[in-house]
C-alpha cells in the first residue's frame, strides 16, 4: 500500500514558504532518486555536477549547479560519488569548511580499503563534519517506497549535531536512523550491506555436514547392504525414505546444540566459581547463533513432518500394504490386534506432533515483531522453558520410535546401529546434565554465582556490587 | 547481524570533540553494560562508586569517581542501584538539586512496595527531576545488541524536559522510548517486566478447562463405555483418537467465543439505545483478550490438522482397514460405491481445509508487523469479515461431519451424545444471533446508535456532536 | 500486554509543574479519546465546544470552553469536526492567526471533494498553519492502546515547524509519525484510510479468473466427459479432486508471473540498450505487485498441500484401493513391484515438498519485520535466487508428475490435454528465457547496461556518471 502512495507524492517546489535546502553532489541513479524523495518530503534540492548544463533526467524542481556553487547554497552536502573520485573535493576545502558532508558510498567487497570511505573523506576535507549514512538504502527501496527491504539507516560521525541533522532527514524520509557512534564505526557500516547472512554461515554449514554424513550412513545401511546380500535394488529409497531419516536426525541434533552452550556455560561458571570471567570465544559465538541453529532445526523438522505425512500416498507403501493383505489372505494366517503396538505407535506419533507444535511456537516467538512485544521475562520463559519441553518431547518421540527393537542385535547391519540411535546421543546426554544442574543443591550455587557471588573473590568491589548494584 | 556489528562497535573516548557526559551510579553488571553501550554511542561516561579505587571490569574510556564527584560532572545521573540502598542518596541532596535522576530499578515481585521505586527516589531527593526508564531492558539485550528481546523503553516523569532528554538518550542507543506520562505511571512500568503474559492467562485457563472436560467426556463414551459392556480395551484411543476429538471441539468453541462479545455488545447497545454507557467490566476484559482467544483456537486447529493427517499412518487404522478388506473377501459381500457418502465425506474435508486456511490467514494478519502495515478499514475487514467466514466454514465442517447420524439415538451412549454435538451449541447460536443482527431493520438502528444517535438522549450535546464532531 | 497497561495510565492534571497545553475543537468520540490519551501522556487539554456548559463525558482533568476562549489558551488546535461544519471557523480567523490547526478529518469515499479537507481548511483560515495528521488512527486504537492496528501517523503541511510540533505530539502518544511533505499530500493521506488492499486487487482478480477457468476446464474433462460416454456420475470430484488440480496449477502460474516482469524488463533494456528510459506503466505496476502475486501463489500452494495430504483419508480413495486389492485377489493376477514407478513417484513427491518448503521460506522473509532485518543484498539473494530455485523445483514437480504419460494421446479427452500440461507453458518458457539471459555473453551486456552504460548514449552525462557517481 505504502508504495502506491509514495509514488503519488506531490512535489513541493511550488509550495509557498522556504524549506531547508540540501545539496547533492553527483547525479547518478542513487543521487537522483534520493533527490526526488527529498523533494517529495518538502526539502529543496540543489545538485552539484561536473557539467551542470549537460545533466539530464534530474527530478523537476531541483536546481543543478557546479560543485562549488551548489555547495554554497546549503550546509548539508550529500556526496553520491564513488570513493575513487573523491579527490576533486580537496579543491573545495574552503567552501566545505564547517559544512556537513554525508558519505553514502559503499565498496565492492568487505574491507576493500585500509580505512573506511567516510574516514578517507574526512582526511580529504579536514574542515568538514563528515557523517556516514544512507549506504544501507538501495535505489530500488527509495523508488518503491522503502517498505520492502530494510528501512534502517546506520549513522555515525564525530560531530553530534551534524549526526542529529542527518538523522532528522532520515526520519523525514520515513526511514529509521540508528546512531552507531563515532566515525570509527563507518568501516563496519560500510561492510554491513556486503554481508550475506554472516550469523547463518556456521549453523548452515554445520547442518549441511550433518545431513551429508547421515545420508551416506543410511545409504550404506539401507541401499548398499541389502544390495550386497540379496541383490535387491532399493535405490529409490534415496528419494524419500532416507531423507526422512536424515532430516529428523539433523533437526534433533541441531535442537540439542541450541541448548548445549547454555549448559556448558553453567558448568564453566560452576567450575570457575565466578561469572566475572569471559567465556572462550567459540562459546560466545556459539551462544550468539543459537537462534539460527534453532530455526534451521525447525526447517528440518518441518520437512520431516511433510515427508512423513506423504508416506501413505507413496506407490511403494501402497504396493507393500496391498501385498501384505494378499499374502495374509492366501497364507490364511491370523494377525491379532496388539494393544501394546497400538499404544507405542500412537504415543510415538502424538509425541512427535506435540513436539513439532511447540517447535513452531518457538519459531513464531523468534520473529522480530513478536519478540519485540514480549518483555524479557516472557521471552526467557518461552525460549528456555518451552524450548526444553520441545527438546524433551522430540527426544521421547525418537526413543519411543525405537521402541522394543531399540538395541536388539537384529537391526545391526555390518555392526552399524540404526541412525536414530546415534542421533539420540547428544540430546540424551544434554538432558541428563541439565537434570543434574537443576538439582536444588547445584542450582542454588549457580544462582548465587549469577547474582555476583564469587567463590574466591578477586574483584571484591564487583562482588560487593553484586549485592547492592543492578 | 545486528549483534555481531554492535559487538564490534568502536569506543569514542579518543574521538576529537566533546560529547554529552552522563553519570552512572553503581558499577553492577547493568551499570557497566549500559555505560559501555553509551560510550559506543558517543557519550562520555563517568561512574559513581562507593569505593572508586577498587572498582574493576569497567569499560575502558569511562572515569570512576566517588558518588558526589561523579554527580558534579553531569546533569544526568542514571541510578543503577537496588532500591534497598537508595538511602545514601539523601546525603547528596545538595549536589543532585535540579539534576535528572534516572531510576532503572526493578522489583522482585509485582507491587512489592507501597509506592514505586521511582516515587520513593523522588521523595528521598526532592530537588531532583526523577525519570523512570530503561527498566525493561535486560543486561543481555544491551550486550548482544538489543534486537532479540523488546527494544521498547517506557519512560515517565513529572518534568517534560527531563523526560525528553532521557528519551533522546534511549533513541541514541537504538531503543524506542515510549512516553507513559507522569511519575505516577512508574508503578505500572516497574510491574511490566514482572508480568508473564497477563492477557493470555484467562484464555489459557479457559481452554485448559475445556480440554480437560471434553477429554473425560470422550473417555467415558469411548473407553469406559466399551469396556463396561464388552470388556474391550481401547485405552490406546487416549493417545490420538480422543485428543483429535477434543482439540477441534476446543478450537471451535474458542473461535466462537472470539465473536460472542461483539454480539453481546451489539445487543446491549440495542437494548440501552445508546453507546454512551460503559460496558460491564467482564465484557470489556473479554473484548481485550479476543486476539489471544483466537490465537489459542488456531493452535488447537493446527493440532487437529496434524492429528487428522497422521490417521492413515497409525497401526490401529492400518490394521482395521486390512481386516475389513479380508472380511469383505471371505464374506464375499458386495460393497457398492455410494456417491452420497463420497459427497458428504469430501465436502466435509474440503470445508475443514478451507476453514483452516482462512484461520491461518487470520493468524498471520494478527502478527504485529503485518497489522502495522494495514489501515484500520483493512484490519476490520480481515478480522471481522474473514473471521466470520472462518467460523461459518468450521461450523459447517462439524455439521457435515455429523452428516446423517447427527442425532440418531444409535450414537447415544448412556444417553450421552457425541462430543461434537455439544461443541456445536455455542457457534450455531452465535451465528443465528449474528444473522438476526444484520437484518436490515436491526442493522440500521445499530449503525445509527454507533454514530452517536440515542433513543432517549440524556447527553444531548454528545448526541448533537454525534452528527457534527468526529 | 500494552493494552492493559495503557488502560491503567494515570492522569497527570495533578502532577506538579505546567505542561504544554493543546486545544481540541469538538467533543465527539475521537476528540474525547484523543484528549484522554494526551492527558495521560502529560499534556493539559482544553476542549472547544459549541455549548461548553452542556458538554459531558469529557475526560476528567480537561477544561471545556467556547471555541474562541479555548483557541486563545493554546497555539495548537486539533479540529475534530466533520468537514461539513468547518464554516464557523471563518469567524475565528483573528484568534487562529499564526496558530497550528491540525486537521484529523476523513471522508466517506475516495476523492469525495475536489480539494482535500486540510486544503479546504487552509483556505477558510488563511492565517493559520494547517497540518494534516492523525486521520489514520482509529478511536478504538486510541482507546485500546494503539497496538492492534497501525500506529503510523502520516503528517503533511506547508510549515515545517508546525509539522515538527505535531510529529512530536504523535511520538509522545506512542505513535510513529511519517512526514509526507507539503499540504498537497493531504488528499492522498485522506484517501489512505479508505483504501481496501489496493495492491492486492489486481493479483486477486487474476488468480480468481485463473481458478474459475481451470475449474471448468477440469469439470469438462473429468465430470462431463465420463458422464457423456459412460453415464458415470463423478460430480463428487468437484469437492476435492478437481480443486486439487486447480490450486497447484494456479499457484505455479502465479509464481511464474512473479518472475516474468523481471525477465521482460531485462529484454526491454537489452533491446533499448539503455536503462535510462521508463518502462511502460503496466510493467511498472506489475513489478510493484510481485510480492502480492507471490503470496497468493503461496496460499494456493498451501491449499494444494493440504488437499494432497488428505487423499488417503477420503472415502472414495479408500473404497477404490480396497476394491483394487479384492479384484487383484479374485483375478489372481500378479502385480510385480516396479522400481521405475517407485522412483518417478517418490521423486515427484520429494520435488513438491522441497519446492513448497522453499516457497514457505520466501513467504516468511517477505514478512515486514523479517525483511526489515536483512540488508539489501540478503533480500535480493532470497527473493531472486531462492525464488528461481522454488520455481524450478515446482516446475520439475509438475513435469515428473506427468511422467511418461505426458503427452500420450490416451489422456486427451475431446482433444483436451490434462490441465497441468497447460499450466506448464508459462513457467517453462520463463525458465528457458531466463536461462538464455544468464548466458555469459548476454549477461555481461545486461550488467553493463544496468551500471549505466548505453549503446547509443543520448544522455552523455548520466552515462558518464554511470561510472563516477552512485
Amino acid at each position: 500500500m505504502e508504495k502506491t502512495s509514495t509514488d503519488a507524492l506531490p512535489l513541493t517546489m511550488n509550495s509557498s514558504e522556504k524549506q531547508e535546502t540540501v545539496c547533492i553532489f553527483g547525479t547518478g541513479d542513487f543521487g537522483r532518486l534520493l533527490g526526488l524523495r527529498m523533494l517529495q518530503c518538502g526539502y529543496s534540492i540543489v545538485f552539484g555536477s561536473r557539467n551542470p548544463q549537460r545533466s539530464s533526467l534530474l527530478p523537476s524542481g531541483a536546481e543543478v549547479l557546479s560543485y562549488s556553487e551548489a555547495a554554497q547554497k546549503s550546509d548539508i552536502i550529500i556526496v553520491t560519488i564513488h570513493r575513487e573520485h573523491y579527490d576533486f573535493l580537496t579543491e573545495l576545502t574552503e567552501v566545505l569548511k564547517g559544512k556537513i558532508l554525508v558519505d553514502v558510498s559503499n565498496n565492492l567487497k568487505i574491507n576493500q580499503y585500509p580505512e573506511s570511505n567516510a574516514e578517507h573523506l574526512a582526511q580529504l576535507v579536514p574542515g568538514a563534519h563528515v557523517v556516514k549514512a544512507f549506504n544501507t538504502i538501495s535505489a530500488w527501496a527509495l523508488q518503491s517506497g522503502a517498505l520492502d527491504a530494510s528501512r534502517q539507516v546506520f549513522v555515525c560521525g564525530n560531530d553530534s549535531k551534524a549526526k542529529q541533522r542527518v538523522m532528522d532527514i532520515a526520519r523525514a524520509l520515513g526511514l529509521t536512523p540508528l546512531d552507531k557512534g563515532s566515525l570509527m564505526a563507518a568501516n563496519e557500516i560500510e561492510n554491513y550491506p556486503l554481508q550475506l547472512f554472516p550469523m547463518w554461515k556456521a549453523p548452515f554449514y554445520l547442518s549441511a555436514v550433518l545431513c551429508v554424513f547421515f545420508f551416506f550412513y543410511c545409504v550404506i545401511r539401507e541401499v548398499i547392504y541389502p544390495y550386497v546380500n540379496g541383490k535387491q535394488d532399493s535405490t529409490f529409497r534415496m528419494a524419500i525414505s532416507i531423507p526422512n531419516r536424515v532430516f529428523p536426525i539433523t533437526a534433533l541434533t541441531l535442537l540439542a546444540l541450541v541448548y548445549l552452550p547454555g549448559v556448558i556455560a553453567a558448568i564453566l561458571q560452576l567450575y570457575r566459581g565466578t561469572k566475572y570471567r569471559r567465556f572462550p570465544d567459540w562459546l560466545d559465538h556459539w551462544m550468539l547463533c543459537r537462534k539460527q541453529l534453532g530455526l534451521i532445526a525447525l526447517g528440518f523438522a518441518f520437512l520431516h513432518v511433510l515427508y512423513t505425512l506423504v508416506i501413505p500416498i507413496r506407490y511403494y507403501v501402497r504396493w507393500t500394504s496391498t501385498n501384505r493383505t494378499i499374502n495374509q489372505i492366501t497364507a490364511k494366517k491370523e494377525n491379532p490386534f496388539s494393544t501394546t503396538t497400538a499404544w507405542l505407535n500412537d504415543s510415538f506419533i502424538a509425541l512427535g506432533i506435540l513436539g513439532f507444535f511447540l517447535f513452531v511456537l518457538l519459531g513464531i516467538t523468534s520473529l522480530p515483531s513478536v519478540s519485540n512485544m514480549v518483555n524479557w521475562r516472557e521471552f526467557r520463559f518461552v525460549q528456555s522453558k518451552l524450548g526444553y519441553l520441545t527438546l524433551i518431547l522430540c527426544t521421547a518421540h525418537t526413543l519411543v520410535y525405537g521402541g522394543k527393537r531399540f538395541l536388539s542385535a537384529s537391526v545391526l547391519r555390518w555392526y552399524l546401529p540404526s541412525a536414530y540411535v546415534i542421533a539420540l546421543i547428544i540430546p540424551c546426554t544434554l538432558l541428563v546434565i541439565k537434570f543434574i544442574l537443576i538439582l536444588p543443591c547445584i542450582d542454588k550455587t549457580l544462582t548465587r554465582i549469577r547474582q555476583g557471588w564469587e567463590r574466591n573473590p578477586k574483584f571484591s568491589d564487583s562482588a560487593l556490587n553484586g549485592k547492592t548494584d543492578i
